[in-house]
């Protein structure tokens, strides 16, 4: 098509709400345009780049043995109720009601919808297994959207739910899909993806994992070693700390005035962070009571644990005068009865602990939780840091780095098929519940994760299995009517080979033609100018610069093709 | 694929809420399952068809210029304060809040989404005309769905939104639409579609067409003039009545005890229905004021002219004890002030009605408009009938007629882009605001619609180019090795070849097998059986049962493909 009538607009000027390269490019080149925080339309360049991607997943699910189906937008919440997730989910799934006041949902994610469908069908292991999958419209009510698309509310998802008869049947499929998931990866131009355990969140279900493309700007964090390779999401690695016991010290109150953080704290009382017990009080979301949780000075919580292991959302808790916490002067000695309190195993074994002394301007040190408190259950609720111990290997080897999550992958196993009484009758004549699996991919999110790695300051390097269009031709000076006519003849030829041309024909500058080139990121360029012209040659330019070579213009539709094939195969290595 | 690992279910008898075939078929053929009132999933045999529908789609629209789009499904409700929809448009709109209270909704067209999106890029008269268009879910929360995906409330749509610098340029454009609908019709298999004139309703705009498929389940009504062949939507035709005046008669007040109805007075009264005045009372929506119509008593109100006419939507109304009505009494003459009263042209040049005393148990006779009220202006409120007056050509000839509302494209004008101050800048540099037309196509009801005409008693015949599959094999007697091992060689080969195949080698009757056959509605099916071996043919029956011959084993690949392209290409005129 021609680049004169592509709706949507390309400008210079970074918008203010872009904070990473990917969403400026995207909103810079005309491919998509924000409606609201985190809901965007899209542009022709933007679809065809998704329908690609799309594709890609299309061909990799069905290689796999899936079968497309389609699950609605709007479900009636009577079918989250049935896994008791209408509940249990937060308010980022959006709750609405219709014209008869009944309540419905709007989907963010289908194991229930998928159940329902197929609840009849696999009533007998012969049906065993199957997979089912789905690309649609998703919505989740994100408290903080960012990035465009890497983290919108509005999103098109893929998403496939196999059903089997036993836990060895999901496991092995589940490593079918995970090997699908990685050629997903290549063929979209994104070797480099790291696996990583996750946590299963509010999916429920044991062991899940995540497809992490590892970037500075990133909003999850990877706990990696680098001495045994182990990998996992912050959320979900394991905190190990080992303590060294030191001597045992009377319980003595000390006077600590206008000292409330516990770096202050430690600074005033002369004490290493190590040696301080810091209180972090949440408030339950289901009913409001108080958690109060003791963790060693310089370690942050990881709420995950504390959510996961609470069964209810949390958030930070406000403290009212007659609560009888003292804000800044909390510790375990002598705390008032009614609150649920919970250790952090990074306390345990230290013999000598700074802590609040639950009175204003207060603070004991001296204190030893297994002499000083009773029966003490530590927990692990820590988030695992950068030089940590590694779970797997005991060494201080922990790298935390930044990734977009690209994918997540869940071993369900019956928790939606026996909430939801699916069952099938087993080769014995026995009732049982099939076990499942769950495989998402977010389209829009893959698309700006591949613009966020495969880009130069100028735009987009589209890797050409999803790129919107194969050639871009720049018809430098299309007011003169040689260059006009080898452009236009050039075009049509490429458009008869079947390669996928946009075509700048529009008189302007080479430098606004190149720049719009730039931001549409499009593998191979060819340059039809003047220059050119009396040579009898164009130019052909990859947008990654490896290639940059004049061919004669006899024929070099042929070439083009030519190189547009082994791009696609592969046998060129170009963006 | 092989229908054994087919995900859904296929059943003999029919859903009790199934009210029409296509819908009877679509559950029983496991393609389609109830998930709530006017929400489907939809299974992989659906799938199928949709999805080449879609691509039809895109050709289509591609063919006239369109660029592929995508809007959101969720939008901020300031996006339609800025139209006036949020407030205008009835409870079919879905309205939700979002986590920070906010308001949204979910699209159920989207003229707003596209000026949003093409206000910037649309600044100058240089980039038109132009035309956007999406394949996107919609939700429309219908009073009353019905039919399956005839009206659903979640539905897939292809919706076109097109901008021009002139209304001659909109008129052109709409015609090359009205072509390009057609030519779907055509390629979907449903050549016999009728054009009729149909309300703009809340989409605004003067001129709006319909696509109407002719059938006795249709739930919208069409007139259709057997003499000039005018046709138009029963909610959009003008209705033409002619009286004859009669004798002018004094008017008397009649004593009818216990006569409510118009038809029970024209009895008690011994006089035609032709010569009397019914009142029908409605509430106005925005302000609950009554509204009294006063018509023909033989002659029912088009409501859609009436509420155009008021600009709100309309209720029927309930009349309290201080109303000032007396229900069952109501009638021009001596009605008390406050209401909207309206007069239907149908009541025009009557010398001699009765009339409602606007007194329990009493009626006029001999009422005569003209001479007994001031300043009545006469309104067209009635619903044309079945041998009523042709507003084309002034004849008796108008036929009412059963149909399904395909498609509807609209004229929109300047409605839109005035209220969103969508504004370019011509060739002398003045503002202007762009006009619009928008063409809207519901996937599902295609699908739905083209099954209902397109079957016999025992499943879909679906045309070849939209059916799910092309070739359905099946194998009967699968347990007989030499019967499966060719029946194995004709599916590999013809998979081959580029045939879509469903391949149905389950050990099962050859009744159950052509009865899922038949359900699946595969345009051609070939069958391999110990009978046909022995003769070393396999046997090839089109699901239109026109073409039913035996052909040898050897080379029926090539035949069968051979059979597949003629009749994608039209040269066999089967299903």
């Amino acid at each position: 098509m021609k680049l004169e009538t592509l709706v949507g607009e390309r400008f210079k000027e970074r918008p203010s709400d872009c904070h990473i390269d990917s969403h400026a490019f995207m909103q810079r080149g005309g491919y998509i345009k924000y409606v609201a925080g985190g809901i965007y339309s899209s542009f022709t360049p933007m679809l065809r780049v998704t329908q690609k991607i799309e594709r890609i997943l299309r061909e990799e699910m069905d290689a796999i043995g899936g079968q497309e189906v389609l699950f609605p937008v709007v479900m009636p919440a009577s079918l989250w109720e049935e896994s008791g997730r209408y509940e249990s989910v937060g308010n980022e799934l959006m709750r609405i009601t219709d014209r008869n006041d009944s309540p419905y949902l709007l989907g963010m994610t289908h194991e229930e919808a998928a159940v329902h469908l197929v609840r009849e069908y696999g009533q007998t292991y012969v049906k065993y297994p199957f997979m089912i999958y789905q690309i649609q419209t998703k919505f989740r009510d994100e408290a903080r959207p960012r990035g465009g698309l890497i983290r919108a509310r509005e999103f098109t998802m893929k998403d496939a739910y196999s059903f089997h008869t036993s836990q060895e049947d999901l496991e092995r499929y589940y490593e079918k899909c995970l090997e699908a998931y990685q050629k997903i990866c290549k063929r979209v131009g994104l070797p480099d993806v790291v696996i990583v355990a996750s946590d299963s969140g509010m999916m429920g279900g044991a062991v899940s994992h995540e497809f992490m493309l590892l970037t500075q700007v990133g909003e999850d964090s990877i706990a990696v070693c680098s001495g045994c390779g182990y990998r996992a999401n912050v959320e979900a690695a394991e905190s190990i700390i080992k303590n060294v016991p030191g001597h045992t010290q009377e319980i003595t109150l000390q006077h600590t005035p206008d000292v409330g953080t516990i770096e202050d704290v430690c600074k005033f009382l002369n004490l290493p962070a190590q040696a301080s017990c810091k209180a972090v009080i949440y408030q339950r979301a289901d009913n409001g009571k108080t958690v109060v949780l003791f963790i060693r000075g310089d370690i942050e919580v990881n709420e995950t644990k504390l959510v996961n292991h609470l069964g209810c959302e949390i958030r930070p808790a406000v403290l009212s005068e007659n609560s009888g916490l003292s804000a800044g002067f909390i510790g375990p000695y002598n705390l008032e009865d009614g609150f649920t309190v919970l250790f952090d195993r990074s306390l345990q074994g230290i013999n000598s602990l700074c802590c609040g002394a639950n009175k204003k301007d207060y603070h004991y040190t001296g204190f030893n939780i297994e002499r000083d408190c009773k029966e003490v259950e530590y927990g692990d609720f820590a988030k695992i840091f950068d030089g940590g111990i590694c779970p797997e290997c005991n060494q201080s080897t922990i790298e935390v780095l930044r990734g977009i999550e690209l994918f997540n992958i869940f071993q369900l196993g019956t928790k939606y098929t026996k909430a939801m009484n699916m069952q099938y009758v087993d080769k014995d004549g026995n009732s049982q519940y099939p076990v499942m699996g769950c495989y998402g991919i977010g389209v829009g999110r893959l698309a700006a994760s591949v613009c966020e790695v495969k880009r130069d300051d100028y735009g987009p390097i589209w890797p050409i299995s999803i790129a919107p269009w194969q050639v871009h031709i720049c018809c430098v000076r299309a007011d003169d009517e040689e260059v006009k006519a080898c452009a236009d003849n050039l075009y049509s030829k490429l458009t008869e080979h079947g390669v996928e041309v946009i075509y700048d024909d529009r008189i302007v500058s080479a430098g606004v033609m190149f720049s719009d080139a730039d931001l549409l990121g499009v593998p191979v360029r060819v340059i039809v100018s003047p220059r050119n012209i009396k040579e009898n040659c164009c130019e052909i330019v990859t947008r990654d610069k490896t290639i940059s070579r004049k061919t004669a213009l006899d024929g070099a539709e042929r070439e083009i093709t030519e190189m547009i094939n082994q791009m696609l195969s592969g046998s060129i290595q170009s963006s």
